[in-house]
């Protein structure tokens, strides 16, 4: 991987492309350029590849039929795309349940269709980041559209129970749509649309995250769904997504697809690691919380807060030591704000700024984990001992401090 | 050009990606491949990327500034970006104009917002497939909320004069939003947006019609014009586009742009080709329309219309000697309708089904034109050989040929 002597230790925010993925995407650039949808023989080897592509997809989500796989631009899109084509096919519904921890792709279509008239409700979660079902049922009425819950959280990798809760809202009414936003989780853990996940009606996923390319990714559209395309135009897609398809793009995401289905092994190595370097940072920093812990997680996901300190400051503290990571956070320079999914499980307000995501992939080596564990109690001993809560002497919070930072906090907010 | 011995003359269908954009692209995809959104350094050559193809962008097509230019994943989700932003920002007025000839990436977006209640109208063409700006200005009302109309022909490489139509437009009320489908001809004539398309607030642009990749594209926003996002989510694009960036995609086109500056020269050398082509067709060919023909048009486009002969056939034969090049229908296999801009043009119904739209582009050579120009009255011949309507001896339909087609006609619309 290009990774320039950098620990890569950022994979939620994008993966590092495969070199099979160029290699397979290659000629879809350079040497044949024809529009898939030309009638003339020429350009049918361009069609072949995008229905190869589509397999793919399907194969790794272990989908009824390949016609279920949608082409999209990405996971925004097919989020945008899941709810607006619900809502759309089923005019006389106008609520919508989702939750306060969705990706913005979600929460902010959420948002806005708020602002047109239509009922949101935002399900809370547990401090572990974890849904209550009887919080779902609750909020199901006979005018529920679409329920929207994502798979894995993009930020501490919690995984929602969806094959359940989509069974379970089902039960309740057949009628309302169950779409996941799986982004993080395709590619990571194995999909069965046909037997856990078989009251999903639509799910997203994105290329970039399993190492395929930006700019593409698929909206899965049970058939039968009710459902309406999103981007109108030409007959592309079966006439559920209109555009010149991005051949190359595609391509490269069905050959992710093959790789992540080949790499589930990877699934047991990646977790072996999360839980040790886990363990080796509970005993060797203070302090420190994992968000989501308990909870089903991710194998390639950590979400750290370390209390009493500022995570833009072990980002920039552990870029020194090469390594890049993020605060999991979507907090732009200089803003206080911790991020709306911590706020969301209630995060101790000593800890929320505090955030560290590691998030891993199948090129990341033990011996990379390793040196993370290795240089990260200095790092944060470091920006303890400048911070005027942190008794560096007794490694301990100075007294008073909690309560003096919450009065801080309640005053900001 | 990668052809493999074709004579590719179907460029308005999509061209060759251009060496030197595969150049520009290959880093990208194969060496970095970081977020553009991540904050640490590493990520900001991407950022930069990002940056210059938007500058790539922006000059092209002469525009103010940089800002003015989203990036999307091309001219279909302009399309409908630009149409559905300027309602949702535009929510007290319900009423939208368009041409009947547009592309279906319009047009559809178009019934669709019919369906929901707003009124569309939808402008006629002459038969030379221009507009008259009379039903322009007749078409709009105080509640007019965006006029939408095409600047280049897609099938007949018609233009309309958008920079005058959308002068006149705001003249007559300001607050209409205007915007044109550029596609076809952003890279084929030279665009000023602080001058002749001053008034225009919205322009729609794919990278693959101009040697870019496919899965990108742009929409112009001019600063200041009210219009809404529409794919909803993360803060891309300065909240004015949401998803991660396709930074391959994105360097494709700006360098696309880069290249299309450079070659303006070959306007000219295209019309010359254009103009000799059609010239020799109709010196050797009975019977032939050119639509469009008299009316302003791209450099790079002619229609032909080939009366008593189904277009379906010509292109067979042409194949026969290696040479691509397509209806300009949107007719799928079977059907007997002609393309929705010829009927919109009135083009007789002996000639509407014998269409052949042959668009050239910079890396078209006078050799092949002469190569189409030699074998097409051959193809044209044996077609109306076989056909019970075309008398061979005397090079001329039978007779009452025409009124029998006509009455066949009638009878199946």
């Amino acid at each position: 991987m290009h990774t320039d002597g950098w620990i890569y230790l950022d994979n939620n925010a994008t993966t590092p492309l495969a070199p099979e993925v160029f290699e397979a995407m290659t000629v879809w650039l350079r040497d044949q350029f024809y529009n898939p949808s030309s009638a003339y023989e020429a350009a049918r080897p361009a069609r072949d590849a995008v229905e190869r592509a589509r397999e793919s997809v399907a194969r790794l989500l272990g989908a009824g039929a390949r016609s279920e796989v949608i082409f999209t631009s990405g996971a925004t899109e097919a989020n945008n795309a899941a709810l607006w084509g619900a809502l759309r096919a089923n005019p006389e519904r106008t609520h919508v349940i989702t939750s306060s921890v969705e990706h913005p792709a979600v929460l902010e279509v959420a948002k806005e269709i708020q602002r047109l008239g239509y009922r949101v409700t935002f399900l809370p979660v547990s401090t572990r980041g974890t849904l209550d079902p009887k919080d779902l049922l609750k909020a199901l009425t006979p005018d529920t559209a679409v329920v929207s819950l994502m798979h894995a959280n993009n930020e501490t990798g919690v995984i929602f129970p969806v094959g359940d809760l989509a069974r379970m809202v089902k039960q309740a009414d057949p009628k309302v749509l169950f779409h996941t936003d799986a982004t993080q989780s395709v590619g990571k853990v194995p999909f069965r649309m046909e037997s856990e996940f078989q009251a999903v009606d639509l799910l997203s996923l994105s290329a970039h995250k399993l190492h395929g390319p930006k700019g593409v990714g698929a909206l899965y559209v049970r058939r039968g769904a009710r459902w309406r395309p999103y981007l109108l135009g030409g007959h592309q897609e079966r006439g559920r997504r209109a555009g010149t398809e991005n051949v190359a793009g595609i391509v490269g995401l069905g050959k992710a697809c093959d790789l992540a289905r080949e790499s589930f092994v990877q699934e047991a190595r990646l977790r072996g690691i999360q839980r040790r370097m886990e363990q080796q940072v509970k005993e060797r920093i203070p302090r420190v919380l994992i968000n989501g812990e308990g909870a089903d997680r991710l194998p390639n996901t950590s979400n750290f807060a370390f209390e009493f300190v500022e995570g833009e400051g072990i980002l920039m503290a552990l870029q020194d030591h090469r390594i890049l990571a993020s605060s999991g956070s979507a907090c732009t320079s200089g803003s206080l704000d911790p991020s709306h999914v911590l706020k969301a499980m209630d995060v101790p307000f000593t800890a929320a700024h505090g955030s560290l995501r590691i998030s891993t992939s199948r090129y990341t080596t033990e011996a990379e984990i390793d040196r993370l564990v290795a240089v990260l109690p200095g790092v944060i001993e470091s920006l303890r001992r400048i911070s005027p809560y942190w008794d560096s002497d007794r490694n301990a919070p100075r007294e008073g401090a909690e309560v003096f930072i919450q009065g801080k906090f309640r005053k900001e907010g």
